[in-house]
């Protein structure tokens, strides 16, 4: 049996949106159980054999700061969802909340498995191969070292194995160039690394691949630190979102181009199917001790229908043990970063 | 009177591109003279009273080492026509050339201006007010202090301010969020320090901006470190070319979808100029004692010719000067870097 704690308050719509996919969810899926977790009085809107709602009192809001996630608001419908996952009650939590209050509570109260300094946020973009290609970390960590690239790339290979069903999925470094001595010293540095790892067996490395290389397909996964991942990902959103406006605009312009549109309206809306993003919305935050997926904010009901399936699969098909297993087998690799990490704590106290 | 020198073996194509995009040229410009450097037996086909033959026997390939093209080929057609700029017989030069290639010579030989570390490649990004955001830096550094980041702030305000004529444009710097605490430590002392060149009358600085504002033009200049750069503009280029691939094949998909693309023929031709980067071509090397414009390697006669265009209107709108002059009004606030390139220098010495 397979249970997921839905953060039902999360997002630009709340629980309009989160019920409907959450009822959408349970009928494609027979036996998957659902914990609804915020407002007892919001949530009568699902009434299912298979979903118990969870009364949180409190939301984190979008722009609420990290600090108040954390510390003043204990009964969120975030924090609840993600307590349920901590306490066995469910395997794994679906928001599409403040994704670095997510961040923050996830990593406050699941804790990074052994060898994991930091979580990351792994996103599917979609490819010109009809696929996706998996890109992390994008957004949680911005000033990163080899050893976080590496962690990254062997999470990545977890998550990727585990949705994809692909047993060694190939990795690609994100750089300015191909040739490996392209880059910052921490890139140059992390090639050499992810090397290492390919010759033990750790990885699947393709080498070094460049920003069109996410959208040709070149590689299952691509690694990169959190602040190019997110421009790399705003500059995506923001291309797209102004081509679709153009070509609206240009159909819209008057009378003839109208009607051009209704004769090319099949072909465009087959091309819309193509380029929309909501079929791969669901973003993992890996290195946790338990399962957080992050919806957009600004999902419909589609969009977190499908991040609720992508969860549901990582939950069903082991992901959290294949990120151990992954980590644990590219132990001798970490050690460096580990190093890191035991100077800090003992800094500390 | 205005010279350009332009590399005409550069490029994918080479003299059958440049040499037609030079006649157009001529053609739009009656007091502008050029000067074709290449080879000699290669550049007949353009006889004209306003363009002269400089013979150059060699020609740096695409993949080309930069040391291959500093130390051995010293008769390149690039160097030459670089060295017409030192030597004053032009005020510009344009080249489709090997990047690494042509920025290395352009440094040697025309050194950079006082208080510039290094140089920047300034690009023009369409944006959805229909015009263009200059990004920079896009591939020339991948380590960047913020002084680094500071410099390009104002080199691209003089850039900016004699191509498009706006006096005081708006600078945004590229970050992960708009708020002030958002982004590594380089990052965030780059904005204190754009904040405080702000206040000193040297910038027009707007503050944060994510990567989706470079394509809704939220501000006239972007600035950010050749790594996140040349990552952003990969992966512009990306998905544009998925996005049109995904359109041509669906408009390609039958009988039924090719007789809706004759229909929709005429918007669509309208939409693809809108999108067509081939008008932004040229990019700016900001920095450096002479004016150097880098054309995109496949472009093609159109694109060629506005790079000439961009070249032309720089140097008849002392872009040179304006550099120079913003550089050194800003000059107190860009102490730190030369301290640090003083301390480099007596290190070498």
């Amino acid at each position: 049996m397979t249970t997921l704690a839905v953060d039902c308050m999360g997002g630009d719509h709340g629980p309009r949106v989160t019920l409907a996919a959450c009822r959408q969810f349970l009928q494609a899926h027979p036996d998957a159980h659902l914990l609804l977790v915020g407002a007892q009085d919001q949530l009568g809107g699902l009434v299912h054999e298979r979903a118990r709602v969870v009364h949180a009192s409190e939301v984190v809001a979008m722009d609420d700061a990290v600090e108040v996630a954390l510390r003043r608001k204990k009964d969120s419908s975030m924090r609840i969802a993600i307590q349920q996952v901590k306490d066995g009650h469910a395997q794994a939590t679906v928001s599409a909340g403040n994704t670095g209050a997510l961040m923050a509570l996830a990593r406050y109260l699941l804790k990074t498995v052994d060898g994991i300094d930091r979580p990351a946020i792994a996103y599917p973009m979609p490819n010109a191969k009809g696929g996706a290609t998996t890109v992390l970390d994008l957004g949680a960590n911005v000033d990163c070292t080899e050893h976080h690239l590496l962690q990254f790339a062997v999470m990545g290979s977890a998550l990727v194995s585990a949705l994809n069903h692909v047993e060694a999925p190939s990795v690609g470094l994100l750089n300015i160039g191909e040739e490996e001595i392209k880059g910052s010293e921490v890139i140059k540095k992390a090639g050499e690394l992810l090397r290492s790892a390919a010759n033990s067996g750790d990885l699947n490395f393709y080498g070094n691949v460049e920003g069109n290389d996410i959208f040709k397909g070149t590689t299952d996964i691509v690694v990169c630190d959190g602040f190019v991942g997110n421009v790399m990902l705003k500059t995506s959103e923001g291309l797209a979102s102004m081509i679709g406006g153009f070509l609206r605009e240009e159909f819209n312009r008057n009378i003839v181009t109208k009607l051009a549109a209704i004769f090319a309206y099949p072909v465009l809306s087959a091309f819309k199917s193509r380029v929309d993003y909501r079929r791969y919305n669901g973003a993992a935050l890996l290195g946790l001790r338990g399962l957080v997926f992050k919806s957009h904010g600004s999902a419909d009901e589609f969009a977190f229908s499908q991040a609720l399936n992508r969860a549901y699969d990582a939950a069903r098909n082991n992901l959290l043990e294949r990120v151990q297993t992954r980590i644990a087998h590219a132990r001798p690799l970490l050690v460096g970063s580990e190093g890191e990490a035991r100077t800090m704590e003992t800094a500390a106290s």
